[in-house]
């Protein structure tokens, strides 16, 4: 029987790197077999990349498509980029249909011509049928793969009938009822069929009024669908003739919500929908990079609106216009990390095993946005602004805050954590506070201590 | 048939509406008998104060505590701050042992009292057993209400009774098979009932895999397993003993899931998990306040450090030192708002139809922090950093950004969306800017105009 142990993510994570520094191979192969594709996507999605590749590699081969379906599309494309033809076409293999439309839309054209002509011409037509739709809507989601019945048989036929196949779709919790035409006429639980008497007819016990959902249906709205109905599976038909296309099922519903939800929680904070935990530095840097480089043109905006008024504030103009950039530039980065790290808790992938390799990748990530940012302002200062002495100081005070940001991302909320205070709540309030004070400790700091060495140098 | 109208949450929310203002209440009513209670839940969720009452009177008595249950915290709070001891006590009838625990958790101990001894014995021992856990746990969750067979009856006997029962609980995917002290010993599938021979014994085709979960998981990480192994649903077992207690199904798991998600997007844009879109703006300006408060506490922090570099700005330092506090406090405001829009939007609950309320509500609350953040900064400006004229300066502009922020909050992600541009995304950025710029235009416009004058009043 299935042990407690198994079920900890954490545990389940540090037990995976104690095997993987003691180079025990054959203990992950064993842990690997355990677990469903989706729990070891989970693992590789928690993984720094060092250690990702080993899980990865360990995977057997006809777990690679379930497992590479199950990732985020920022992890599953650098997977699929170390693969050749040959493995991508063998990994698509035995998925459902469903599975393997959503996978082939992201696969190179030469993959897709050689797993399509690899199939049998049923399980092509279908694929095809599925491919044919956008992905983000019902017919896109759906799997063609359906058990029919028609309206005049007996419950003791479908029973026998059901008992014949040997290999039934998972999810199954009712049958769909067409006629010859494969129109849909309305679906039948396997309750009902179980409580009802083998001579009643389908027709009379069937469930006319159950919910259809329309080929066309974004994926968003058939996620309220099923929540709000509490569903497992519906059908999904052509809207003008109501032919029944294929089913849809709640571990996909359930995707599509988790997804959503992420995505929403990701670019409030200006993260691409493809950041996550350990996503290359050089790719969360780029990444992040959009977002503070709009920030600082807000915020030179922002110091062009001070600098109208400057006989309000009359002198160390450049200096008070431009130091504002430097806390908001760490609230940014800051918050950014603090984001992907406060998911990262709630989903069971940030513990005490990988929170070193994280604070790593997060000063690294650090350094080169402050590098490319610390230089930017620097020239906007020196250039536009005409004062290159305070540039200098802005800049080496925004490198210093834009390494200090994401440290603080990191830290505070797993600190936060282990004092058992919710780090999505406090964590904002107490890293803003953090970057504000180094940023402005930083900027005028510097300015105090050097401003008359630069200004002595460039006048 | 089902027809795709029913399907449209904004083609309902504006047939809604339309029935309102003409008055047509039985048009509501007949609406509202179609839809199913986490619809009507929605549907309550999205409309403003007034209509929402209309909706909830038209609720028949027999549907409220199912909707009640649907609702989030903050709205059923309010719903049943209006409803009498007897309407409670009726509404809690007939919901699912799991819903009644829930809910019993939230009443008056009157009405706690009274809806136990109504119940018979079995049942209030049910309520009380859930009641005992903690209801972020497994067994919080659960259902106790299971199907239970013994090992060592055949496919055909399990048929049989199944035959016989007229109530079956919902999501019923699997039955549980125990020994005669209701000991866990696996699960058989309805599928696999309906695939083997009548002979076959129970205990030679039954799963002894299948996921177990211990009734003190926490609840996030039960959404995880059911996530990662695409479970309908799982039997609930006290750790020690694996004795059965109940069973958890996929429908309440993805509200855990769409409830964890939210609570997190929230909690980054310092919302409570209580605010949602038409909360009472008293109740919405109270609970932003503490987000707002805590922010001027790192502003004025900041503006402390910035104090202590005096002899670098050397003048007009208290402007420019607390200048920085107008745009960071209306972006707080208006990243609030904002959030809530974007996430409304995403769930189908802001559209044309309630726009303007929405407008309307969010100035109020606005207007509200406003006054209370002028006053706060002006005593802190006139007494703290001894400079009333600065103060008075600061707070005009406190209020006028406060009011600007929200509104930008609403209009921009609405108008975003228009455009086919995602509003999550974009929106943060854009509200950024405006509450930046009129921060800034703001207070520096009125230090420009009139500082000279308040200076000649306080000297």
């Amino acid at each position: 029987m299935e042990t407690s142990v198994n079920n900890n993510y954490e545990h389940r994570l540090s037990y995976l790197y104690q095997a993987i520094e003691s180079g025990s191979l054959f203990r992950i192969q064993r842990m690997l077999n355990g677990l469903k594709p989706g729990e070891i996507a989970h693992l590789i999605e928690a993984s720094p990349p060092q250690q990702r590749k080993i899980v990865w590699e360990l995977v057997e081969q006809e777990n690679e498509g379930a497992v590479l379906v199950e990732l985020g599309d920022g992890i599953r494309a650098s997977l699929m980029e170390e693969m050749d033809v040959e493995e991508l076409t063998e990994a698509v293999q035995g998925l459902s249909v469903d599975d393997m439309a959503d996978f082939l839309q992201t696969l190179p054209q030469t993959v897709i011509h050689q797993t399509l002509s690899s199939m049998d011409r049923q399980d092509r037509e279908r694929v095809q049928e599925v491919l044919g739709f956008d992905e983000d809507t019902a017919g896109g989601l759906m799997d063609t793969q359906t058990v029919t019945v028609k309206p005049d048989v007996t419950v003791d036929v479908v029973l026998r009938y059901l008992r014949r196949q040997k290999d039934l779709p998972s999810h199954l919790d009712r049958l769909f009822v067409v006629n010859n035409d494969n129109i849909y006429q309305g679906s039948i639980s396997l309750v009902t069929l179980l409580t009802h008497q083998p001579d009643e007819a389908v027709q009379d016990i069937m469930d006319e009024n159950s919910t259809v959902i329309h080929a066309a249906t974004p994926s968003q709205q058939i996620a309220l669908i099923f929540e709000d109905r509490d569903l497992v599976s519906a059908p999904v038909v052509e809207e003008e003739t109501q032919r029944l296309l294929g089913r849809i099922t709640i571990d996909d519903v359930v995707d599509v919500i988790r997804e959503e939800a992420e995505q929403s929680v990701k670019s409030m904070a200006g993260l691409n929908e493809d950041d996550e935990l350990f996503a290359p530095v050089l790719t969360s840097a780029r990444r992040r990079a959009v977002w503070l480089g709009t920030n600082l043109l807000t915020a030179f905006m922002a110091a062009w609106v001070i600098g109208q008024f400057e006989t309000t504030i009359n002198s160390a103009i450049a200096l008070a216009a431009l130091m504002g950039v430097i806390p908001s530039m760490g609230g940014i980065a800051g918050s950014q990390t603090l984001t992907l790290v406060v998911r990262g808790i709630a989903l069971g992938q940030v513990g005490k095993t990988n929170t070193r390799s994280l604070f790593l990748k997060e000063i690294m990530v650090g350094l080169l946005n402050g590098l490319v940012w610390a230089l930017v302002v620097f020239a906007v200062s020196a250039f536009v602004f005409k004062e290159p002495s305070i540039g200098i100081v802005v800049a080496i005070a925004m490198l210093l805050n834009l390494i200090a940001a994401p440290i603080a991302g990191v830290t505070l909320p797993v600190a936060l954590k282990k004092m058992g205070i919710d780090p999505a709540l406090a964590g904002s309030v107490l890293l803003t506070t953090v970057t504000d004070i180094i940023g402005y400790a930083a900027v005028l700091g510097l300015a105090a201590l050097s401003l008359p060495y630069w200004k002595s140098l460039f006048g």
